[in-house]
């Protein structure tokens, strides 16, 4: 599937929860065909939106008789790269650390943790959650072993830009940046995802505020 | 301060980012004033972005001579209700939630976890990071008695909606939703933020895929 524009990262956001909704429907609900009001109301969105974000992959669904849900779901997982499995690097191994390592979310995902890198010489050449923890001067020989492009970062802020930097001499394209620090600018054809909690929360404070 | 049009939320998210790295430029770099430059470069954004972004709440920065620093902090964190202290109530002492009881970010923030809770007999009438561990049941009270309007839940995907309904009930306005469900649709003048690692994810392995 080619891409011709650049797609808005909250459209983005968008087609993974629909696929979550699918995936819900599908299993849970056993339903075969959902319209763009199915979906709309899983995400709290309009039909209308629906339609859009999906007419930039090109053109789904029958009029009048909505979408084949298991067509769609595919054509999700090929849109979202899920539709091969992904092998994932987490550094750093403190609580939010250990947390991403047994996240369930991550269970029957395209996501697999293989390998965990710390500085601590009490974790390093353990194992958490049966998964190797290795010496952060490993990265580079264990992804390009693993073949590993994406990494969770849950170091401390201080020194995040540090290991982004690493992260990427080391071969990894794609960094989900759960460390609090957001001042990187990835090389081209590398990506980085902030999640901040203390942004996202404020994003709260801002609605019970002015809405 | 009055907010006319509804604010999207990647500008509420890029408001939050520019608030971190005005506070980088006082306390790291002693700046005392900004250009839009500087503060997209923090961002990797547009200098254009920001002057836009800013532009919804007023007038701020002189023509050539940029921003005051502490001024434009100051008006950032009106903006985004943080010039007040939000009480938070964190449900679900799970890993995940042991990370967000422990969360650096939330150190020196406008927010405090002032109570957990739980339904597991061993974790109620316990303390965690020194905050009282409370059941489920008693949500409604001590929200009342503390003033909490927010909460984060940090419970299974399986019990988020039900949870989010006692949260609700409780007169909890703002939701911050790390279960990894996303579904519910909160009535008018209750927010639901949800953060989902697994979507996080997929955003890098579209952008890996496609770009």
């Amino acid at each position: 599937m080619v891409i011709k524009s650049k797609i808005s990262p909250l459209t983005i956001q968008r087609l993974s929860t629909y696929l979550r909704g699918l995936k819900y429907f599908a299993q849970e609900e056993g339903k075969a065909s959902v319209s763009s009001d199915d979906i709309a109301l899983w995400l709290g969105g309009t039909a209308a939106q629906v339609r859009k974000d999906l007419s930039y992959f090109g053109s789904f669904g029958k009029k009048g008789r909505g979408y084949n849900v298991d067509e769609l779901i595919k054509t999700l997982e090929d849109i979202l790269g899920l539709d091969k499995s992904w092998k994932v690097a987490l550094i750093g191994l403190g609580r939010l650390g250990r947390s991403m390592a047994v996240y369930k979310g991550f269970r029957n995902s395209s996501f697999e943790i293989v390998a965990i890198f710390d500085i601590d010489p009490q974790k390093v050449g353990t194992k958490y959650n049966e998964t190797p923890v290795y010496h952060l001067d490993d990265l580079t020989r264990v992804c390009e072993e693993e073949g590993i492009l994406i990494s969770i970062v849950a170091t401390p802020a201080e020194v995040a830009n540090k290991v982004f930097q690493i992260a990427l001499d080391a071969g990894i394209r794609g960094i989900l940046n759960l460390s609090g620090r957001s001042s990187f600018n990835p090389p081209p054809h590398a990506f980085i995802k902030d999640v901040n909690m203390e942004a996202e929360i404020e994003s709260l404070s801002f609605c019970l505020t002015h809405y």
